[in-house]
């Protein structure tokens, strides 16, 4: 996809929604011009808001539509602004389940204006359906207690510091954020659910002993809309470690507001249960907090707190790093 | 679908692999007129064997692709004898995962001879994803310790029994074989994966609180390709009376030689923990073991000795009947 981009946030009804924009503006900030959010709007990335003219004028080369509701529909009335931006030359990248090209009037338009419609959430590959063979090579796959609660960020961040420790790693995009931050990867929630755990071991082939996958995780075993995503990526990922991950303020599950939380000491044995299916050996390695809405002293307490409870690493990915984390998997490779 | 039909079993290695010929022929057996298979075919429903001319001449209006091979696609060898089946005025109907309309030979008879090709795996509905509200109405789901054990006869046996006792009762179909049966129903395995639950919550509607959905039950939670569709399934369902179907000489998991049956004992606590999420009152209510590849006498003793292992109803749901189930649903619904 040409860039750069200006990111589209519609008038989502909150931060969560945009989180493909936020995760393009944090991990890739110099791929965006900025951001063109309609009235209402209730998400903010920080990058600059622009017109599409003044994004045009930027030299934006493609509009994306970055944002992630569930479900993945398109609101119609988002139709204009996409419409508009081809106009003045923009391509189209959207991760939605609906496909940009069956919106009737984006399609004329990117006919009439000979521009190029991306729906990174779909692929042309097929895949088999998973084999539960073991791999050569490693995995780590970070878990959820709920959705949106730091998997992908806390993913995106143990491979650089295992990048920068010049060990053998890849980032495995698994949603189209991730798909957009890395450019490559398959949006396991839009696989035929027949083919998810294949998908994921063609996500993650056999490799070399000492190389490194890190798995960015789907949904949560506790969400009662996506687990079925959450398992397959389990199994297909056969992980060898796993980091769990949360949001502490968090008071219900998102989008289901009568389903509470689970407490992270209640996640640890159902995950390594269910894994165990595909590799026996798996173990977590660590705890990741989202813990940007506490203040630092309340965070740094809480970060503490929960390691000593269970004595494993807990970091906040953005906030402290993910040393410790890297720590615990090259002790882990070592062995 | 018009009928009768014509069951094409194409060339397939054994009689799992035919198991939508099976089950059309044993759950519908009037509606066809006979099997059609290449040579080499190891699958046999017991029907008529017919050429293309004899089924036409009988009468048949539409040629079933009647196989499940995993995966869902379909060997390009088979595409002669459904093009010739066009030919001879045949409509097609198929449950694989790859549409008829995408073999351009296929698309190409139909038009010219305007006939119809059904895919039952898809479906044009769309979906929400899964809410996890409870719902009124009782539902009662066959979950497997493998895939292919009996999951789809168990729910139709329990239902024929207690449509026999003018009970409120609805078989829902979740795969092709079940489709085809029941002439409507949603192929879980077929839906994009963020949609398992939510495809399953749409199948299993709100209902008077003494109206009880059998739900044919899909894969298997121990087994590595499938989990994911089971997960989604029995949340989105959200069972409250389980039933544990299994075939006692299965060696491995279908499809993975490397992979054990797990032991009926070691079943019910996964499926409950997992069903808990949705449906905390969620209990096992039978155990169906599909027998027929044992002699009688041994059959007999091993459902007696199952019942009396796990104090719960053991039926084979063929050879014995489910009256003993719908013993215990009845008894669930009077609580």
């Amino acid at each position: 996809m040409d860039r750069p981009y200006l990111l589209f946030l519609g008038d989502v009804a909150d931060q969560l929604a945009a989180k493909t924009a936020h995760g393009i503006a944090d991990w890739r900030p110099e791929w965006c011009v900025g951001q063109l959010r309609l009235p209402g709007c209730k998400a903010d990335t920080g990058l600059a808001d622009l017109t599409l003219e003044e994004a045009a004028a930027k030299g934006a080369k493609t509009l994306v539509v970055a944002v992630a509701n569930s479900g993945g529909s398109m609101p119609e009335h988002w139709t204009d602004t996409i419409v508009k931006a081809i106009g003045l030359g923009m391509d189209i990248a959207s991760g939605l389940h609906v496909r940009l090209g069956q919106l009737p009037a984006v399609a004329a338009a990117a006919t009439q204006h000979g521009r190029k419609l991306y729906d990174v959430r779909y692929t042309d590959q097929t895949f088999n359906t998973g084999k539960g063979f073991k791999r050569a090579g490693l995995r780590c796959l970070t878990v959820g207690t709920d959705c949106s609660v730091g998997k992908k960020y806390t993913a995106l961040a143990i491979t650089k510091e295992m990048e920068k420790r010049k060990l053998k790693v890849d980032f495995r995009a698994t949603g189209q954020t991730g798909i957009f931050i890395s450019e490559r990867g398959v949006a396991i929630d839009a696989v035929i659910s027949d083919f998810i755990s294949g998908a994921a071991e063609w996500l993650t082939p056999e490799n070399e002993p000492d190389h490194w996958d890190i798995v960015e995780g789907q949904g949560s075993l506790f969400h009662a809309a996506f687990a079925g995503v959450t398992l397959g990526l389990l199994h297909g990922a056969q992980p060898d470690a796993l980091v769990l991950c949360h949001e502490p303020t968090r008071t219900h599950m998102r989008g289901l507001p009568h389903a509470p939380i689970p407490a992270l000491k209640d996640c640890f044995e159902p995950y390594l249960a269910m894994a165990a299916l595909t590799n026996p050996d798996c173990r977590f390695v660590g705890i990741s907090l989202d813990t940007h809405l506490l203040s630092r002293h309340a965070a740094d307490r809480l970060l503490k707190s929960t390691e000593d409870q269970f004595g494993l690493p807990c970091v906040d990915s953005l906030a402290t790093g993910t040393a410790s984390i890297a720590d615990a998997l090259e002790a882990l490779c070592a062995n």
